[in-house]
């Protein structure tokens, strides 16, 4: 399993994604799930995966494929906007559904993948989307500002709670982090290290790029904190002893 | 769908169901899923439904049907302890399927049900279980004190958190209803009004039942501190400086 979010704020932008890849609970290892391409000044794009490890990595090879082709065929450099871009993610995924996808499924595995690309081209302000299975995608909006792929359910109450557009990028960085650690308390299938990618609107580059192991200070500080500040939280709501009119005696 | 959480501590159990039902978006209705069986004094069984409604109300029909019986068959009045009750209920599933399965399957419909079954019979100790489409079932142990059915992952990160086999029962309903109230605000299919059940050990009746409206001003007050709060704990938490040095200048 992963889980990985993305997020589009008006400061700019923060990725984060697990490493945990699992075939059965005693095949388990470490795999990055995000990719950047990057021409500074000119275009910076992230794309985190989820999925069968086969397909994305499949995938990401024949974006790489594509974009040292000298022929000028499409590829992530040479779109001229971020929807072509997720268009041309979703063409190139659908060329691997038509390779792989029977065999696969003659094994009984599922053609299983989502996609998180987001980044900015010079010209048009950061953009998001989300890109399913069969190559489709939408667009991140006002209304809807992050996209989550793989175990999203356990992480987005907090950023539903917190995330605005004007939320800073530190702050939204922290609540992504929060909601990863919300994740992996309750699924043993996704695991650190994980990797942090921030941009910031109209710089055209990479702003940070962390790696984040399990014995980082900043995420050892966030898994205990965050535990005793929602108990704290807690303890401080009061009992619902009118609901409760029968136990009073307790 | 359906969010179900039942709870077993030290001091008694907690049973919280919403009663959202839904069969596509426009065709929303409120059922109770909540079925208590009480004989004071000898046995108090509290059941939660999650799944095809059609399926559920015919498991109870049939489980009130067999406890109508003179013949002595075996019924929820009879069974000796919960873990046959459990397997009376989990027969009964079987019986159900066995009538319903293959004309449901006719119509694409899956044979989807799940189930809680919580109280305590004169003799033994409350007991919990958590009942299975097939009519198998696990039961609860000092390691794991909760079972939830239905739309379970959004209110799992606060349960995991806070309760422990000495919580007390006020707070264990507490936090089963923050536990609700993330289900619903990242679902819009579980919604209120709520039934709240509440036994302590050894009594061997309800010592609470009791039915949360929407306006509900205990409910109310959790809507919207436990918001605050959250938000209050996110900001007192420290951003990550060191980590997203790039942004320093931010």
């Amino acid at each position: 399993m992963t889980y990985c979010v993305g997020m589009l704020l008006d400061a700019g932008m923060v990725f984060l994604s697990d490493s945990r890849t699992n075939a059965g609970v005693d095949h388990i290892s470490t795999f990055r799930k995000t990719n950047i391409f990057e021409r500074q000044g000119e275009r910076v794009m992230v794309l985190m995966s989820a999925g069968n490890l086969a397909i994305t990595q499949s995938l990401v090879s024949m974006l790489r494929e594509a974009m040292g082709a000298p022929d000028g065929r499409p590829s992530l450099w040479n779109v001229p906007n971020l929807f072509e871009g997720a268009r041309h993610v979703g063409e190139t995924l659908r060329e691997v559904h038509r390779r792989d996808a029977a065999a696969l499924h003659d094994f009984g595995i599922d053609f299983s993948v989502s996609l998180i690309l987001g980044g900015q081209i010079d010209g048009e302000p950061p953009r998001l989307f989300s890109i399913y299975a069969a190559g489709n995608f939408i667009e991140a909006t006002p209304e809807t500002r992050y996209f989550q792929i793989g175990e999203s359910k356990y992480g987005k109450p907090i950023i539903d709670r917190v995330l605005r557009s004007d939320t800073r990028l530190e702050e939204a960085a922290k609540c992504a982090l929060i909601s990863m650690d919300s994740t992996i308390r309750s699924n043993l299938s996704v695991g650190p290290p994980f990797d942090l990618t921030v941009l910031r609107t109209d710089e055209l580059t990479i702003a940070t790029s962390a790696h984040i192991d399990v014995r980082d200070p900043y995420y050892t500080m966030i898994r205990t904190r965050w535990g005793e500040a929602l108990r704290t939280a807690f303890n401080d709501l009061p009992n619902p002893s009118d609901l409760l009119a029968g136990l009073a005696t307790e």
